[in-house]
């Protein structure tokens, strides 16, 4: 079978632009139900894989309007799994401020509800701010986060192995609710964490939610080596993206998988028109509505650093690195050294997608520079966001997504009925099961 | 207009008795979302106030069959906020294995997707085996458990306010996403939590969730009756509910509340027969279907003693309190004084309902019983359970629901569309809104 080409749906429900929620056709509202409701039968219209919601435990005025205030995800997406029947549901959750048991607990709670469908971007926390959210003094350093979250994710897996595929029985004839020989006490006791188990939940129909993580720095990049099933990432420029598709699928091979373990699925803000012309039109229409300072907030939340200083006429200055979005702060840095963007330049790129790189074209147009992307090996496919919601997002799944489909490239319909099945990834086989089974006695 | 019932459904997967599951017309499971979408919509068709989910965050084999595996409360009842449309939904959730922040998120997230209809129990956590699933030495002593819940519940409450009603704007015209006067920056700095906030979601459309409470200790009436909108409370006889009544309306009084405050909702085993005989017979044929074992697992947990070294066969020994499940403790226990019962007999009255008291009877003799602790006093309605699901609870809801109706004891439809309303509370005002408004500038 032909490799194929898997897509989600980056959900912010302001929109992808900092103003995209002003424009007369924009609905806005990350809490607005019915919106993220149709956005999720939209992509499921699609045949999309995954639908895919960012997070964050802080906020305050200077957040981007679709992450100002907004929906807790594991509710969120626990509701839309009773309106949608196939497509994957992605939850961002910090393993920085969080319990262990609780996260892997909701995370299968999500699954079972969900038939198999959902997916964790495991994520260490952006913001420094979130730690006065949670009783601490301090954000604990990149390094730290990172350590903490390998051991989380650890954790969480044993958790999810508690309870072999089985282990219920529920025989009323002989009274035997379950067969103790196959519930496990994990009994971890590491650096971070001690978590005794067994969780109160079976095994995820999925064996384990999808793992989805984010991380561009080197301990991000071999965290998602060693334990990513896709990941989401910032790229600009074809030949860079190649180059970290490559470097992913080395780490993965060095980590003893399989080089094509992990799905790349770079992230894109789709901008139709009639032609390329129109559709910067549009982007620039935005622009003239996007206010100064929040497109620059946006920029300074993806460096790492307040730009206010900054003259924004002067090329963009260099900056030391922040241990924050090294993601985006690295391939946006690239990206105004390769066209010689002055700060202000930079800051409109910036705030037409929050970062991600901005596609323009008719629907032809940009199914070609997907495609191409695909077929170069620089990703697996991608995630879409448009600059706001519902309309331009049904365009891309009425316009672009069916030329996708006639070349072969998307499915025409779902095949599985889990998330790991519309990926093209193994369930995970409980350890107890995975080995030769033994004779009993 | 006559004070009304409130009615409340404890919604157990497995059952309220401990061998409900094993009844040929049982389904079963706390995994079952089919069975869970029945019983929650069986209960909105008899305009129940509230679908109940109890929790605890540890396991084993030792646990009750309904209480081993089972979702996760705020996961589940999002999801069922898509299946239902009036009723209310009400999540256990600790205060001592969590943080306030994502809790506080969690529950206003379900009140936003439910259109208002969410409740939190406030637990401080029941079974000492907690302790080890969250990297702690040990389960906190009760005083300091209830110490943490205080505060913990004053943090939330804080950040529900973390934007006045009106907060976010979104004015196309202007570009203004939020109104910044309206929103509200907590700074809590306690002896347990430091929560700076704000939170990343506007108030709850309740204002807060309706807060459930079940604590029976002296520290338990207290926190209910300073915080408490909705007490679920273990009762065995009409005059200790009624003395118990009493003391939380005297002691919401001495904290400056109405002593109407609280809706007092004692926990009902509904065995429905042809007559009593026929009903107990039917709590006998689920006797024989309960490992003794099992059955007195149930007890020693109800009482927090270990009981397998006790003769079953002499009086219900006297001991100290453990701290754990007081309102259990100290009802079975004058319950087993009362009726001078054995260890043995104790044991069988306890799974029958897991320690709520079991009422039997044809559904006049039930509506009877119901009434006479309304009137009394005793009770401001009820927390409903039965032996098994689905059956036996669509038998409460279409025989002993429509007699109370036609006493003019229960509502025959929805009047309100938010739990609050359904309960008769006020929505909370937000502290910025409920003082007189000062002319700005």
């Amino acid at each position: 079978m032909n490799r194929m080409m898997h897509l989600g749906l980056l959900a912010m429900g302001a929109g992808g632009h900092v103003a995209g929620w002003r424009m007369p056709d924009a609905e806005w509202g990350s809490e607005n139900l019915s919106l993220l409701r149709r956005m999720a039968q939209a992509a499921e219209r699609g045949r999309f894989d995954l639908f895919f919601l960012a997070d964050a435990v802080n906020t305050g005025l200077d957040a981007h309007p679709g992450m100002m205030v907004r929906f807790e995800p594991l509710t969120l997406l626990s509701a839309l799994a009773m309106c949608t029947g196939r497509i994957g549901l992605g939850a961002t959750v910090s393993t920085t401020y969080s319990e262990p048991y609780n996260v892997a607990r909701a995370l299968a709670s999500l699954d079972h509800l969900s038939g198999g469908r959902a997916a964790w971007n495991v994520v260490t926390g952006s913001s420094p701010d979130a730690a006065a959210n949670f009783s601490r003094d301090s954000h604990p350093p990149h390094a730290e986060r990172y350590a903490m979250a390998a051991e989380y994710l650890q954790v969480a897996k044993g958790l999810w192995d508690s309870w072999e595929d089985g282990a219920i029985v529920g025989d009323k004839a002989s009274g035997t609710f379950a067969d103790g020989t196959k519930m496990h006490v994990l009994n971890h006791e590491g650096r971070y964490f001690k978590v005794k188990g067994p969780l109160n939940i079976t095994r995820p129909p999925q064996g384990y939610p999808v793992i989805l993580q984010a991380g561009a720095s080197d301990a991000g990049r071999d965290l998602a080596a060693a334990t990513a099933e896709v990941v989401f990432t910032v790229q600009q420029e074809m030949d860079a993206a190649l180059a970290f598709a490559q470097d992913l699928r080395d780490r993965c091979a060095a980590a003893g998988r399989p080089r094509d373990a992990i799905r790349i699925l770079p992230g894109v803000c789709i901008v139709l028109g009639r032609d390329a012309a129109e559709a910067k039109a549009r982007i620039a229409e935005l622009a003239k509505l996007a206010h100064p300072d929040a497109a620059l907030r946006v920029l300074s939340d993806r460096l790492g650093h307040d730009l206010s200083r900054f003259d924004l006429d002067a090329p963009v200055p260099e900056l030391p690195p922040s241990g924050m979005m090294q993601g985006h702060a690295v391939t946006l840095a690239a990206v105004a050294r390769r066209h010689r963007m002055t700060l202000r330049e930079l800051r409109d790129y910036t705030a037409a997608s929050s970062g991600h790189r901005v596609l323009f074209g008719t629907p032809e147009e940009v199914a070609d520079d997907l495609e191409a992307w695909f077929r170069s090996g620089a990703a697996d496919g991608f995630m879409i966001k448009t600059t706001h919601y519902p309309g331009p997002f049904e365009e891309v799944i009425d316009r672009v997504v069916p030329i996708l489909v006639r070349r072969g490239l998307f499915r025409a319909e779902y095949e599985g009925s889990t998330l790991r099945e519309h990926l093209g990834l193994p369930r995970p086989a409980h350890p107890a099961q995975a080995s030769v089974p033994q004779p009993a006695g």
